[in-house]
């Protein structure tokens, strides 16, 4: 109980996000936005739309899981704090004097710090998604594990729609929640939590927190510091090779042993 | 009141869907999702998106019925059981050894067994969308018109957005709405039971159930057996082919007499 | 207090919508989608599909507002009154015989008045959402602009959106957002009623009412008389041609002094 270990997680869970993580989560986001080809001029041309796309941005997790759990999705905008804050990150990466936001956050120690930052607000969101759903449904383990997720890793979602929306992205049968890696390591953080909140994990939760942040921050940090999305060293794809590997034997088999599977065209599994 | 009829019927109206008639509706569902070009491989390829689309086949009725009651869209998820279930038949339809399944439900007394059940779901899901909505608006007949149609045919409405959201569907302008025969007969249906709810029509409603079950499970009984598209003699395409060929002599007439219609193209109304 | 001008302005905050307003707004909204190309022949085709594409374009708004707040979408087909209203108008606009309400909505005196009646229900509109959202969240201004945005000027966001899903409109990226006059001036009047709402600004509201439906029946009358899309002359394309030749100047010298901006390729900003 009073080992310094547990001292120790138990004052890192009840870290306020507001405001340092926060706004590091914003800058993060909307970095992430001015990157995309055209956002910069589009900013330009059209603040309302830019600024627009900058908080669902910033809020679309939270967004989707009130859409999910019918709640209005306004609810964020009445956070008038919040809002400001996002507003001006996105007013200084956008229209600062010489860029120099952007010129500081091409930095790597900075970009470094901001991400990882941003990574532990993604611990707070799933948390606070799993026990919201766990006040509307009391065994719903589902809802607990989508909302978890959907808070999480929602905002890749609704920005996705919204590009569709805007007609600047024309989606691909087969890419259709093809889960990038932010979305699987949410969504295993929401069936963790869940559990843990369903008492089938004999965890404590700022343990869980702390263990789950330190983990999220170390590969997200290696990945920025690689500059390159994740390596094929990472644990999920190793996995889902196996796993696809395995599949495909078996497929193999099936169709070498009976014939059974000829109407399913071969396909390589990667 | 003590006639046999009234109580074969009354027994009938409290028949518990849970499970066999839900099995029966989820393997109709998910085998018509099987059916789809190119859905099997997507099964191997992306499971979890297979498995998302199945579920909005299973329950999309019910979710477009919550989202337009403003009730949360993931109600359905809070149903462990009957995910489980949905899940369950989901997995076998699509990964069962030799395709087992698959051949079983191409035996043409399996299907009609399956789809006849599944047409008396279709009954209850109306009824209980007319009472569902009577319960919001005590007057409010539009909308228990419209919940009940949700509900019992909201899943082609749903799964189309998802096609289109998914980018493999391009819907051409006069097809929006053209309803298909399923969907026409439940608008009927929730009209029909609409009206007995407030009491406008005078006959009991466990009787209109078994009766509008009765010819919802003979013409789509006769649909599958004949393995083809309901022919022309369905009552439906003949008042439309009346109506449609008297509106283009309406149409016909204006335009010969006064050439006000001129600036209307005419066009083949079939 | 008791001036002739408060009592006028009183007494005009407190006129009625029902009917003549709301038929006024109907005619418009409904003769707006008759002038869309190939609505006409789509009614005579289909005309579920038309009707409520007609009832998107009447109650528009109020859906916009409702999703926005979480409340049920269909909630104003629970107003049997105003949706019978809007369907007979919606009947006699696309099926009257000889097209006589097309002819008679043509004549000038007729429209200006029709118009300058459906201003009116903007700015009661407006008034409605910005309050109704107050009792949602006391101190939350900004929802209080999108909901009272969202209720005068939602219609064309909800028929863009229909569109979209049908088929026939493709967005351009640089479109998206981009106000049109209608969207505009009832932006300035959320802000507007807002800050009156939240005792920022000292004037009565009914005097604010009686004030901004003057100003929007008399810009909506030119535009009508003249014809056309309102002209340079406005104050909204003044400003904003200020504003830009301002930023591109802005623009212009950095990109002389530093170079810094040359990664933005220099647009041209009208």
């Amino acid at each position: 109980m009073d080992c310094p270990w547990n001292e120790l997680s138990l004052a890192f869970s009840r870290t306020s996000m507001f405001p340092f993580f926060d706004i590091a989560h914003y800058l993060v986001s909307v970095m992430a936005l001015k990157h995309q080809p055209g956002a910069a001029v589009m900013a330009w041309r059209n603040p309302l739309s830019s600024w627009f796309t900058a908080m669902l941005h910033c809020f679309g997790g939270g967004i989707l899981s009130c859409v999910l759990l019918g709640e209005p999705p306004l609810r964020f905008l009445a956070n008038n704090t919040n809002i400001l804050l996002a507003s001006s990150i996105w007013y200084i990466v956008f229209f600062c004097p010489r860029d120099l936001v952007s010129q500081g956050y091409s930095f790597l120690p900075v970009q470094l710090f901001a991400v990882g930052m941003k990574e532990v607000t993604r611990t707070w969101k799933i948390v606070g998604g799993v026990t919201h759903a766990n006040s509307y449904y009391k065994n719903g383990w589902i809802v607990m594990i989508a909302i978890g997720w959907a808070r999480g890793a929602g905002g890749s979602i609704i920005t996705n729609f919204e590009q569709l929306v805007k007609g600047c992205w024309k989606p691909e049968a087969d890419e259709w929640l093809k889960m990038s890696y932010p979305a699987k390591v949410t969504l295993l953080g929401s069936v963790i939590f869940t559990f843990q909140q369903t008492n089938h994990l004999a965890i404590s939760r700022h343990n869980l927190m702390f263990l789950y942040t330190m983990f999220l921050v170390a590969t997200k940090s290696e990945e920025t510091f690689s500059r390159r999305p994740l390596p094929d060293s990472c644990p999920f794809v190793r996995t889902e090779a196996q796993a696809s590997s395995w599949t495909s034997r078996c497929q193999g088999l099936g169709l070498a042993k009976k014939g059974i599977w000829g109407r399913l065209p071969l396909v390589p599994l990667q």
